[in-house]
């Protein structure tokens, strides 16, 4: 194993790196400090107000002034605080993101296209990770201890004391792919109900005759609306039975749930996953541990579109959930929201389509 | 398209959530802000210095008095602003991330690994999704605009002047998988150089006689290392060709890559690739469109070892660079750097290893 830690000087700063002292502070001890606005008037020998108001876009200052104190700034490496500033204008341009499942492809997208679309107005995420496990992460309390605009959560859910306190100090939430029962949440999410009947009535006219659905989680509101809008359009037509198993939205759960419909006695020869994600571990087990063609013995379709569905290896069929959309979607709530506090919740549902691909029979004739 | 959006009332919070009427400010309108130290101390009827002493970890304050402000700030839903109290430690509990390549798992995997690592010591990741394409991406300038305690770039690097403002202002700076020739930045990599050697020595055992590399951008630092290793390691035992293409770390630049090293006059029997991302184009061209076997036509080795590696779909086999590790080395590395601002630049490999899978011939006898 390589790594050398170069040995460090606690008095003076020797990187050749670094050509400009840096700011000491005290005489007993010589502690490095970021330098200040004050250091800033000092060395450019102007006010203090006046370096304050040449970093405030729009503020009046002369324009030799300017120059003077971006150029002193410039040598001590000052940068003007934008948190400083946030706290007279109440607004920090962070938005905090809790997302669980980052493993998953389509959530990976969330936060990218979040990510862009929030640096188009100079704002960035403050990222909160959260286990997918529980309903309600403790670590998301935190979120309060930092002075955000707004609130995203992404394959989670709000804890009903976090939403409470946002609710109180005008820090709109939106949820993204998770219903809430809370009216102070705003909510995007795909086409869940309208994505099952679709699937459904695709499959069925690809001829198929047994019919199984793997969903996320029995508590997941959103997968439990894609499974009626299929099941429901299944009945109408007449198939009495789905075979039904949940697959935690993980790779691996969703490989138990593939096992356990696959090895029944009457395996379906269609099966409806509520992700992508859990639709390639279905593909994975049938070929790999069931020696099944796919689509030929089994048509595997999934829910989201994400890039991977289109590479070779899967081929998947699947119904679409624009990540793109959904995160404009949620820029404009908060947007609508961060003007107007007082409103009511915004729920927007964003469309998508059955894209055909190699892993479903087609329809006939 | 389904969505409505809620009525709302400029005047009147009506929100039936909010059972605690907000606070109002002035009496020209009503406008919603939220609570400050000074509303929960008129309500607990107790000082601003108590309630601020109640919200400081350590601080002295009566019990009941303590219980008194604690019932106040719950029904008013305030919450002590962290980033004010920032100002004066000068600790904030942010650590800028800089990252590009969020569609590569592997890199999806270092941001969970590391927002958890964080959260562990209360800290927090502000994301900075920068673009590949570009060595310096303006809208990290931006990070400076926020009180971060460190930056960690990863699969980016930092721009010369975006380094020195930072070594300015005491911010440690951590590169994941990227070399820097700035001296105040520190690195932390996986074995790169003996990564490329090791692969050539378990390629040449496996009886393969035509070797193939495909890397990211000519420009990669890491990428450089891996193939030094692994055409010197084939130079020494007296392999003189290898055929080198580039897929600049996306799925679509691999597979072009891979094309032009399939489709040439002597295509290779083993490609190393500089990442599994890279891999798994090169396995879904190789199978698809030159209907060749892997292992038996041709081998194909990662590097990286990300979950979707293991996955039947892939089988990968690859040269293992654990996330994991790699985030706690650049936390350690940070908490050193800011416990010590003016030390050198520190700089940590992170070991691997061969994982044998399904997609290479593995050594003979």
């Amino acid at each position: 194993m390589a790594g050398a830690q170069g040995s460090a000087s606690a008095k003076v700063c020797r990187d050749p790196f670094s050509s400009v002292p840096p700011v000491r502070v005290g005489m007993k001890q010589s502690v490095v400090r970021p330098p200040t606005e004050t250091d800033v008037a000092r060395l450019a020998g102007v006010s203090q107000s006046a370096v304050s108001r040449a970093f405030t876009p729009g503020a009046s200052v002369a324009e030799q002034t300017r120059t003077k104190i971006l150029e002193a700034a410039q040598e001590l490496g000052y940068q003007p605080n934008l948190m400083a500033r946030s706290l007279a204008t109440r607004r920090s341009n962070i938005v905090a993101l809790a997302i669980s499942s980052l493993e998953n492809p389509f959530y990976a997208q969330v936060v990218k296209e979040l990510s862009h679309r929030l640096a188009e107005t100079n704002r960035h995420i403050l990222l909160f990770a959260t286990s997918p496990e529980v309903e309600a992460d403790p670590a998301l309390e935190r979120v309060l201890s930092y002075q955000v605009d707004a609130l995203i959560l992404t394959a989670t859910t709000a804890p009903f004391e976090l939403a409470l306190h946002c609710q109180k100090a005008g820090i709109p939430i939106v949820q993204i792919n998770r219903a809430s029962k809370l009216p102070g949440i705003s909510t995007v999410s795909g086409e869940n109900r309208r994505a099952g009947e679709r699937v459904a009535a695709f499959l069925l006219a690809g001829g198929h005759k047994r019919f199984g659905y793997i969903g996320g989680g029995v508590a997941s509101s959103i997968g439990k609306e894609r499974q009626d809008g299929f099941t429901e359009h299944l009945r109408i037509k007449g198939v009495r039975t789905v075979q039904v198993a949940f697959g935690e939205y993980t790779f691996e759960g969703a490989a138990a749930a593939a096992r356990e419909l696959l090895g029944s006695a009457a395996p379906p020869d269609a099966i409806f996953c509520a992700s992508d994600y859990m639709a390639f571990a279905v593909l994975d087990v049938a070929r790999r541990e069931f020696g099944l063609n796919v689509p030929g013995d089994v048509s595997v379709i999934g829910f989201d579109d994400v890039p991977e569905a289109g590479h070779s290896a899967y081929d998947l069929t699947t119904y679409s959930q624009p990540a793109a959309a959904l995160v404009a979607e949620a820029i404009k709530i908060i947007d609508i929201r961060i003007a107007r506090p007082q409103g009511r919740a915004i729920r927007r549902e964003v469309r998508g389509e059955i894209v055909v691909r190699g892993s479903a029979r087609v329809p006939i004739g």
